[in-house]
């Protein structure tokens, strides 16, 4: 990692509040110095599934009688499961939430001394001009203006943080999908932080625009190279960039909002697609894990 | 509430995704249409609990064998529990999340045609010289800047709401928490959306300031009336006003910033003054039924 908050060093212990840990700094190295991978997602329910799968997947082996668990249970803000070189954690809705858990976990993992990370953001979202349960992989996040900066207010004053993405890893992302046979695309992911207005919903409890302007808009989106939106992109580039960390975003679809505003496939398909990130993401690690 | 969105009325059904549920309009009307109060807070833990308490502190009584239920199970990303008039329901960490929530409640109790609405934020938050502990009512949700208006982009153009709360509410609750003999106060309350940088820690991953320039900003709060710190103030405001709903945030502090940054208290004063946003809202509860 890049060279972060020096007053780090001198804190005498560092409470990772919204994670629920208290580990010492020691303590921390002993048992995340290993970690190469952190994969995040919106739910506690999906990173558990995906701890679970990605477990099985490396074919790691515990103790009989053990399992895993989830060590941000104190917390109650947060999901996180540490398997192998993985950590699986969730990270909420939005921006601020998932915000609060990159610091801490990137706190965690300097104290911890790991190194070479790869994070990883596992999500879903609504497309733009592509079928639902297509995996796109994030170019560049954006914002509503298609600017492409992170927009943080510290001390009152509005800074701005550039917000790519690694380039590389997103290939190699994308190689791991189609050598799995999934749909993938790589396009340009908006993020907004809202889900109704600010997505152009016509369904929302407030509406003051019609369905001709939220096609102007959507398509504007669509020519500009936009493939999906969601909720936590130009954060997640930004962070992991300031940090110096490899990132990438892999997010299936939902729904094509060309189409529609409301998420109206069935519960089974909807599942399924809700894998497709995980499977990609598996197959990644695994390639990596054999490289290495 | 106030005319809303008319093009819900044409909507044959409604989807309310995050909450994870599927009522017909008609059956939202049986079921929720004698909600008054909203209560919500960030963890699902904690609504939980205050479902549970405000269950006893109400005498409801449920049939033998029955227990309360967790309403939004299925969506895995809020708790929401119904208890007589009160709805008890998280909204996870910052704005986009509580947004979201408050978007499909509001839907929710449109179609259920609830009337004479109350919703109140339980919450924790940084104190600014108040003692731990300290039950603040919200005078006025302000931004980092000091600015009231809550910004919402749609279709990609900034828009500004102003986010006033109700002031005999909050009088009221504040007449409810001296009555119980909490220490309350009233005053400003800070929103901001990122727990380290943007609230002027020092103990964040990434920190260009040192100590005099946080205690520069946090004077500078202090003086202009600033009372506490959280991350879903001025949202809340302007949703419930957008709304025409009647809204107060009650928060308790958790520490004082002008001392530190560290959450340092042991878990069982922490857990105790969390609760005290929750007696101020039962008694205040208790109180309206009693007059209605």
């Amino acid at each position: 990692m890049k060279e972060l908050n020096a007053q780090l060093d001198f804190l005498p212990e560092d409470n990772l509040y919204h994670l629920g840990l208290s580990f010492t700094k020691e303590e921390l190295k002993d048992n995340f110095g290993d970690v190469r991978f952190v994969c995040m997602g919106g739910t506690e329910h999906r990173m558990e599934g995906f701890a679970h799968y990605i477990f099985k997947e490396l074919g790691i082996k515990l103790p009989i009688g053990s399992c895993l668990e989830n060590l941000s249970k104190r917390s109650h803000r947060y999901a996180m499961y540490k398997v192998g070189p993985v950590i699986s954690i969730s990270h909420g809705m939005g921006v601020p939430s998932m915000s609060i858990m990159m610091n801490e976990i990137i706190k965690l993992l300097h104290y911890a001394g790991a190194k070479d990370l790869i994070f990883i953001r596992i999500g879903t979202s609504g497309g733009i001009g592509h079928d639902p349960g297509t995996v796109v992989v994030t170019r560049q996040p954006v914002n509503p203006d298609l600017s492409t900066d992170y927009t943080l207010t510290t001390l009152g004053k509005v800074r701005r943080f550039p917000s790519p993405l690694d380039q590389d890893l997103a290939r190699e992302l994308i190689d791991a999908a189609r050598q799995i046979g999934l749909r993938v695309v790589s396009g340009d992911t908006l993020c907004c932080h809202d889900f109704y207005e600010g997505q152009g919903r016509l369904d929302g409890p407030f509406c003051d625009y019609a369905e001709n302007d939220k096609m102007e808009y959507l398509s504007w989106l669509h020519q500009s190279g936009v493939s999906n939106i969601e909720m936590e992109s130009v954060a997640f580039g930004a962070i992991t960039h300031r940090a110096g960390i490899r990132g990438a975003i892999v997010c299936t679809t939902l729904l094509n909002r060309l189409n529609g505003d409301q998420l109206t496939t069935n519960k089974t398909d909807l599942e399924n697609w809700r894998l497709n990130p995980q499977r990609v993401v598996a197959a990644f690690i695994k390639r990596t894990l054999v490289k290495d």
